[in-house]
């Protein structure tokens, strides 16, 4: 656990890549997508050898108005069938379901009856038992898991502990370490991922990270901790996600070094889809306001509030946020 | 050598930050900042707690012709006392020195007649012996000096060590990792700059790192390289440089601890000097083009041409990379 699995020329076979740009990207743009876009993004992840799509989530619809958000806020299994028919491919369907705002008890099929492989369980440290009875409910009807535990800066390393010992005694096959707020530095992920990582293995469960680029590290922090064995990649094409996005798909697969990863049709595709979204006038990326909340490790809304304005008043800014810290 | 030195928490003192916009942002805008610019940023660099800032080049105006370019690339004594009067601050002046570019014998007066402190000469793997030469004649003239090995990542371990203890023989007080191209992970910076600190601590030198943001790692490379006893930092405002830009300050100086270092007249600055120049049209900063340059090890001067035609076809550009690799 305290070395590094493989080199930097080698093949980890236990690696896997998600795709979360419709989920996080969704963030930044109300999840309206156009089915052309949804459709070549499928395509194309598949082409490039990666392992998961995450189609959006799974959000309810007594808690949320389907006519105020695109459709993969609720990826209706009729609505990502319209795109991937049966998903003859390698690779796996994954939504997101959050804890407290999913009704998961009738909106998912038993697994035999839908095209979802994969539901991802995004939960607060204190919702832990809650994300477990979910989980072993998916699991139930036969969906792989993980559980997604946010915010986690903020939580001190006794509690983590012991939500990975909850979860070690549940059904989930992934545990996910998450940078919500962009405010971990390669050391501090790489600290939490062992300690992940011990308990993951105890029970033969594997662990994932997902980053966020407040600090310009979640690429950085994303090939740290998967250095010293975390196997699960999320990543956003052009890092597209809430804020100051995620690591970058174009990044990650250039420098994954099993061939089954692929760069090239990744370049077409932002080429054609994702320039257009930008000149649409969709925001996000790196960019000083984030890197403050990041630093603070605080929740981005005020960075998205104070950039969707086009403020650039950024030491008031930062007055402002040490003041109401 | 192989833990790092002090935590996230701790101050260390032998820490100095430099600051080369003007020297490698120049490289953006053909050095043609104003006085005005050159001004705010030399105060803004002093009340920052920046330790050096770095005012340009001494080329040579033999082989360069001083109306093609703006001051910087020149760096006449009374250009930079027409800015800074006898500089009487903490704040050091550095200006650097290319192998075979530069007139050293001619265009350097004493110490103790120039307001410059340091010279820092930048040379390839087969320039150390010119390189050398330099040095120790800016130290019998009075000079600090560093001596900046460019394109490192292109080197062999056998030819770098030899090439640093020839350094360490030498005046030299500074021996500067530089990823010219971009190209180092976290893991091969870090691999590198413990042989650099290794042959330093045996004679008594410094290590510099000096990062390039191509596969956005130039930050990520610099606290990774700084936390195993890396001492001299050089950063840019928003991390203006050549191509994908270099490590930004703003970044640098919000993770360093020492309260010497403060992020908010930077902040000012930025807004006030950094987003004309955008709005200007001067272009830095990470792109996929950078991202393949870095990727397979090359100069950026065709990722260059490509951003400054602002062309789009990302895979036919990369399909030719690396066919001419």
């Amino acid at each position: 656990m305290n070395t590094r699995k493989g080199s930097l020329l080698s093949v980890r076979k236990d690696l896997r890549v998600l795709d979360a740009t419709l989920r996080d990207g969704g963030l930044c743009n109300n999840f309206e997508f156009t089915d052309e876009f949804v459709f070549e993004l499928y395509k194309m992840n598949i082409k490039c050898g990666v392992d998961y799509m995450e189609f959006g989530y799974k959000a309810s619809k007594t808690m949320f108005n389907e006519a105020d958000y695109g459709k993969w806020k609720f990826c209706n299994e009729e609505d990502i069938r319209a795109i991937v028919g049966n998903n003859n491919s390698d690779m796996k369907i994954a939504v997101m379901a959050d804890v407290g705002r999913c009704d998961y008890r009738t909106d998912f099929l038993p697994k035999s009856e839908s095209v979802i492989d994969m539901v991802r369980v995004a939960c607060y440290i204190h919702q832990i038992p809650a994300a477990i009875e979910m989980i072993n409910y998916f699991h139930e009807l036969g969906y792989e898991t993980t559980c997604n535990i946010m915010a986690i800066s903020q939580v001190g390393s006794e509690k983590i502990v012991e939500a990975l010992q909850m979860l070690g005694e549940s059904d989930v096959d992934v545990i996910y370490l998450v940078d919500s707020f962009g405010s971990l530095y390669p050391e501090n992920a790489l600290e939490l991922a062992k300690l992940y990582i011990e308990e993951a293995e105890k029970v033969g469960k594997k662990v994932g990270f997902h980053g966020h680029n407040n600090q310009n590290l979640a690429f950085a922090n994303t090939i740290e901790t998967l250095s010293y064995g975390v196997s699960y990649l999320d990543a956003t094409v052009q890092g597209m996600g809430r804020g100051a996005g995620n690591c970058a798909m174009e990044l990650l697969l250039s420098f994954l070094k099993n061939p089954k990863y692929n760069m090239y049709f990744l370049l077409d595709f932002i080429e054609k889809y994702m320039l257009p979204l930008r000149q649409q006038g969709v925001v996000w990326g790196y960019d000083l306001p984030y890197l403050f909340t990041g630093l603070l490790n605080q929740h981005p809304r005020d960075a998205m509030a104070f950039t969707s304005k086009k403020e650039t008043d950024y030491s008031d800014f930062y007055k402002r946020l040490l003041e109401h810290y």
